[in-house]
């Protein structure tokens, strides 16, 4: 051989470069060290059968859990999965899985409420197996119940012609971005602070993200003014301007969008021929306000000025990982396209085609999400009350966090609104930026590695989302069972003021 | 507004024009054509409880059906998609998986054999709940297993840290291209005939096919010098070489390759610096001969002569989709890297984090797929019982569609020795081909499509794979129950003929 055997094909010099450029801080260095935590915690100390209801205790926990670490477990505060923690399934969801899985189960009298065993005589029907592929686009039936969902939710029809089943709202994004985005200069309008996946798949596709701010002084809110302003810079700068993301309720804002705010982004879209894509996976985790839909917003607008908003592009995502849902882990969602051009459409469908389909039991969830049991059948009454259990739940953590937040020096953090986060801006002592600097790591980074060292809990740095120059955030979650964590996190603060100040 | 309403933001012209070069026929027109036609006939005639044991009628039938299609039941003989037609599910794997989804079930005594709850409690523990995301590279625990099955397989050691947990192996493919692929110069050795997902991809990310044909008259076998011919000519025209695709058992040509053969393929790759991917994934599915993993055969070469093949990266591709678990919609598989530079993995690992996590279930099922039931448990005996029954059953119905195939007029096929395929080359009568170019369409896409609308057998045509100019094949799965459609494929092919001749 004439060159050197040591020489690898792939380095990082020539891979993909870029894969080299995206970034995505929620599964990012600070994750990864939580990990190597829990695995060092799990080895150390074994845990009880039941590790979520194991005590959390202070810092002198070190001399008891058999590890060199300062607390005896891992609070995952830096990503949405709740059943990760405290969040139990609903159980007419799992009920009606568990025959899915094993359709044998419909023979044991008894087992399961009739409406469990007759729902999943529906979806046996539809899917056949869920182990067999199903249509690329999903069920059939599944995206029937999907636009039945939306009709009742909008009060404007929906066809599942123009509905796709994914694999969570992520792939969904994939899909779309894929498709738009044909050429470096093609230009998509990004929040800021933004969930990374935005920003992390326009690396991937290799087109530019057009940032544009939210204000954080009114609740995170979307600025069409400050929309138009980027709109302007970027055409002076040669982009191609495609898209516009709005995440609502937002992500990692908790902001929740009014009806008049969503009308002047639809005009805005409208007038700039923008496709309008819609993260709209918390819809349900709503607190303080109402949902309010791009597409009845856009349906709305249409009746009211005949042929103004006839040609809009928007692309609506949804999906079984949040709201009381929580199942992450089944890998679920949709996306409904309304307005779209129908050859546009079938390439979008040919994209899909090629990793063949869904999960089927993720379809599946989608269609239990969409169409929960009915008042009067067994099941509803146990529905509502799981339901609304976590619904509260979630209510009273966000309050009891945020409450935290607005005791704690230098900590500022508007009020939660929705989806399943805080994002609080800290003011950090000169000491504490210059330690950071001489570390390499970026202030906020700076705190949310000392934090995670010093209690476990495993926090994103804002510059994770994006934040304006000379700004410091972080994000939670208020997914973690109890308050000890949140007087854990107001010591560690204390303490790192003091070692800084 | 200055411009015109009807202005779409999208149009054909405007999209990644990389898409719209992809080709991805498994999915394509005739599979398109085929679903409408399975939904008239349900709208005409609702199929009885269990569809699988309609009889398939013959060409009269379309009196009887309700439709007017001259036939009652749609076969989907163009995908690999066993659980859609006669396969079932393993019970042990659904089982677990059905406690996994409802863990109440754990708590009734005698649902379930010992070893079915065993399992659950085991996984349940690994993963907490199917509901939360693992790990971006799948659960640890899940990946040790995986580590076991390869060492037991191969007789030498697998690391977990080098194992990535899939949504199936089409989305590990996905991964390893986008990762390779850096510009539009670098090349990837395909083969031809090949599974289209690579062709697909590489469309998507934009860089160079290499094509190499496999040689039909030795039973599809891949060869070396072939492969060093295209080599040399890519290299003339400036591609990049990064990576030679291997995909063993064949798909669509049901090859096996020997030992020697794939030590031919690795030394070449050693030679060229070329990543090797494997695509693994009909492992279990070999009727005739014996599966030989890469990995395997490299270790052997690397003991045998120290130091020349150190160097080599090999990627190797699994499914839970197919083989005798044929759990396609539960979206399962991994990868194993072996040799990567560690930046290089750790890219890999940012971009599967991206997407967050694959299906839980998914992974479970990876893990039943590796770690059956030992013998001397509980559900051995059944288990044992119902993979062979599978495997003899795929056996015996490659050997009666081959049969069919010899009998047949201007039609030659290869025997079966693996994967759920065959791919038979059809001399065309000279008047079929000049009807095919009068309706624009490849003389095998208008074979094709006159068997889809005269018996509603969906086959997928040679060009979606590649075949040489001139030549024209179809891919046939044998999956579809029974030899009644075999019998109608034969007379129809006698009817085309006799009009063309």
């Amino acid at each position: 051989m004439s060159t050197s055997p040591v020489r690898k094909a792939l380095n990082i010099k020539n891979i993909n470069p870029h894969l080299l450029k995206a970034q995505y801080a929620v599964r990012g260095e600070l994750a990864q060290r939580s990990e190597v935590y829990r695995q060092q915690l799990a080895v150390a100390n074994p845990p009880p059968a039941d590790a979520h209801s194991a005590p959390l205790n202070d810092v002198e926990g070190a001399q008891q859990n058999g590890s060199t670490l300062p607390f005896d477990a891992v609070i995952s505060a830096n990503i949405g999965n709740p059943q990760q923690l405290d969040q139990k399934p609903i159980t007419f969801f799992r009920q009606v899985l568990s025959i899915l899985e094993y359709p044998t189960l419909l023979e044991k009298e008894g087992l399961f409420p009739e409406d469990v065993r007759e729902r999943a005589r529906v979806l046996l029907k539809e899917v056949g197996s869920v182990g067999a592929y199903s249509q690329s686009q999903g069920c059939l039936g599944i995206r029937q119940s999907v636009a039945n969902f939306i009709e009742a939710r909008d009060g404007y029809p929906a066809d599942p012609r123009n509905i796709f089943l994914t694999a969570g709202a992520s792939s969904g994004v994939n899909t779309l971005l894929n498709t738009i985005c044909s050429h470096p200069a093609t230009g998509v309008l990004i929040p800021i602070p933004q969930y990374p996946l935005y920003t992390a798949t326009l690396a991937l596709v290799n087109a530019a993200p057009v940032p544009y701010f939210l204000n954080e002084a009114t609740a995170w809110s979307t600025d069409a003014k400050q929309i138009r302003s980027e709109i302007s810079k970027a055409k002076v700068a040669g982009t191609d301007l495609k898209c516009l993301v709005v995440i609502n309720p937002g992500n990692p804002t908790g902001a929740t969008l009014t009806e008049s705010g969503i009308e002047e982004v639809i005009a805005l879209a409208a007038e700039e021929h923008l496709v309008i894509m819609a993260d709209e996976v918390y819809q349900t985790n709503v607190y303080s306000g109402k949902f309010h839909s791009f597409k009845k917003v856009l349906r709305n607008m249409q009746k009211a000025s005949p042929g103004v908003y006839d040609h809009v592009e928007l692309v609506s995502f949804h999906s079984v990982s949040k709201g009381m849902v929580g199942e992450c882990g089944h890998r679920g969602g949709y996306f409904e396209l309304v307005g779209f051009d129908p050859e546009v459409q079938a390439q979008i469908y040919k994209l899909v085609s090629i990793t063949l389909c869904p999960p089927v039991t993720g379809q599946c969830l989608v269609e239990l999400m969409v169409n929960p049991p009915a008042p009067g059948s067994p099941s509803h009454d146990l529905y509502e009350q799981e339901y609304s259990s976590i619904f509260e739940g979630l209510k009273l953590r966000s309050r009891a966090l945020h409450s935290a937040f607005l005791r704690m020096e230098g900590v500022e953090c508007q009020d939660p609104l929705g989806a399943m986060y805080l994002f609080p801006t800290i003011t950090l002592p000169t000491a504490a930026v210059k330690k950071a600097r001489e570390e390499g790591r970026r202030p906020d980074e700076f705190y949310c590695m000392r934090l995670l060292e010093a209690t476990g809990i495993c926090v994103v740095p804002g510059s994770g989302f994006g934040q304006r120059e000379g700004e410091w955030h972080f994000r939670t979650t208020f997914l973690a069972p109890g308050v000890d964590w949140v007087g854990k996190l107001e010591k560690f603060h204390e303490g790192f003021m003091n070692e800084f100040r």
